[in-house]
């Protein structure tokens, strides 16, 4: 008889719409509803929120940022502190990325490797080794983290089909060691990363590979890197239908409501990206109609508030004139309820989704969100 | 039978210590217990914080500044939007004060005349004119606080005797327009404002003859501008004993909790500062001892809180290792916990004061409270 492989992660669809799917992921620190959003806590805070208020705001998960942690405060130093949930004070689960992204965008002199990348802190400039075995030992052993990632290269946009095909077959490699590093864990789970840029045969090739090397989740990485909408979508067409259907699956660093509706449209369950907290420390506010600048005239004597229909005081409770004000007089407090609101608005519109599956109308819902 | 004032704001002192009184300051809005310590809403907002935090830290009353709310966002646009309590969501007592301080050391071209003061705005070059009049009209009548100041002048520091004369007789001028254009209200009052710099015959001049004018309440003026802790302590006891003991007692911008302790016991009974939120912003933590800076290596792997008798969350719920990577890494959730933490301590401080003031030994609290 075969070892029946234990996990305490369990991912149930509970209905469809399309290829759109609504369900649960199980996890050993709750439930995490799908299609989820993650709100983004880079340095172990979600920017300008408390984690009272990312909670009120509906978020199950977030996300933690392997490489800014591993700088800046360290994950040995974390790991002494009690791991990254009780350091920041989120009992939820938590997903970390695996640092692959943020080595190549933010650290100075990365050099890549067959072991790995070595690059140069953007803080302090000291020297730094990141290889898949050291990328899962900060999420998995040191951070703690839920749902750890396979270490990856985000291909960067344009690419060949050879650039391409040869990135994607080192995101492989590391992935098999990933695996490799991360084993069997009945309370930990790991996601594998289909790259392949744009490219149908190479997307393909890289999900049937990580496919068999049995994750427990699966990513779509390499998007909304400047390909456009259009060819994202597209992409996500190509793809998507390659992953396994009993297993979570996850669009890295995607987006705006408009990017997150055609994406669960085409059956992807979780999400993450700066958008919310980065808009809402710039001033902008989302609805369905887009992001609006609350730092325009319009609003200096306006009584409403931004969305009197979203359970979230900063959604409901304040005027836009008022939060007008305090982005014109560049007030902490602007940025604190933008970025509460806009993550309350990502997380209803989460909900609404899942309801609109639920009841078969996710086509309606839709062409309500605007592509502004 | 002579009118009788007929005023909602009553001021019962419930017990003494020496000169020290713990009491109560009834207001149509609300309580304020004294001596009381008012948080510095500068903007229409204590910085880095939702009015929830402040009135959760144990504020009664916060305190808005003529000056900055009339350039931005303007008095009129604040009236228009339902006054300052509606617009800032703070439905307690709110004190402004007069303009007087801010358009000397703010304002741009500030050109004294015996009218009032022309300045430019320090935002956006406007002109405009601050007189009596216009303070009252905008304090009382457009952002509706519950207690307006006097126009006056803070007399710089140092000034010889004459100069502080004529800066003195000046303010009492200013006082009795003050005064006049405010008029009889039941709903709010009015303090006025002791001047003189530290010599003792023109503060007691100044403090009779406003009393001779019948404020709501008095405050001490034209301290804590460079004069130091000895002058300014002993300069209270100087005035203190010339104002009326049935009204309450104020001392402006003032101050570190060693201040505090020692100006209660010369029978102060009210506080502003904006210590605690700009300390917050600095990376500080207030207790007993002084101000902690939080980026001290020595707090790296420190699992303490900041002060766990504190029913504040900021000052109970995160382990100092936490906010010393929050303070490192220049995070926004680091100014608004410790300018949590700060407020609550020095609200839990007057709390403190009030009990030992009641008990009888306000001289050991005096002791605890660290002159650093």
């Amino acid at each position: 008889m075969a070892a029946v492989k234990v996990s305490n992660f369990v991912f149930e669809c509970e209905a469809t719409d399309g290829a759109a799917r609504c369900g649960v992921l199980a996890t050993p620190r709750g439930d995490i509803r799908t299609p989820a959003f993650m709100p983004v806590g880079t340095a172990a805070t979600v920017k300008a929120l408390t984690m009272d208020m990312v909670r009120d705001a509906g978020a199950d998960i977030i996300l933690g940022n392997t490489y800014h942690l591993m700088l800046r405060p360290g994950a040995e130093r974390i790991h002494r502190l009690g791991g990254l949930h009780h350091f920041c004070g989120w009992d939820g689960p938590i997903l970390t990325d695996s640092g692959g992204f943020q080595v190549f965008s933010l650290a100075a002199l990365a050099r890549k490797t067959e072991e790995g990348v070595t690059f140069q802190s953007h803080i302090d400039g000291s020297r730094h080794l990141l290889t898949p075995e050291r990328s899962i030992e900060i999420q998995a052993d040191l951070l703690g983290a839920d749902i750890s990632m396979q270490f990856d290269e985000c291909t960067p946009f344009p690419a060949t089909h050879e650039e391409a095909q040869s990135s994607m077959e080192l995101s492989l490699r590391w992935a098999e060691r990933s695996r490799a590093a991360f084993g069997e864990r009945e309370d930990q789970a790991l996601f594998g990363i289909v790259q392949g840029s744009v490219f149908e045969d190479l997307r393909a090739h890289s999900a049937k590979a990580l496919t068999g090397m049995g994750f427990d989740g699966y990513a779509v990485g390499g998007l909304a890197v400047g390909e456009g909408f259009d060819a994202m979508v597209q992409t996500l067409g190509h793809t998507v239908p390659h992953l396994p259907a009993d297993k979570p699956r996850y669009l890295m660093g995607v987006g705006r409501p408009v990017d997150i509706v055609e994406a669960v449209a085409r059956g992807i369950d979780m999400f993450d990206c700066v958008i919310p907290t980065r808009s809402g420390r710039h001033g902008q506010a989302w609805s369905d109609a887009g992001p609006v600048n609350l730092k325009k005239a319009c609003f200096a004597e306006d009584q409403r508030p931004l969305d009197e229909t979203l359970d979230c005081p900063a959604s409901r409770d304040y005027a836009c004139a008022y939060l007008h004000h305090l982005v014109r007089a560049n007030e902490y407090l602007g940025a604190i309820l933008l970025s509460w609101h806009n993550v309350a608005y990502f997380e209803n519109l989460m909900a609404r989704i899942r309801t609109a599956i639920r009841e078969g109308r996710l086509d309606a819902l839709r062409q309500q969100i605007s592509g502004a």
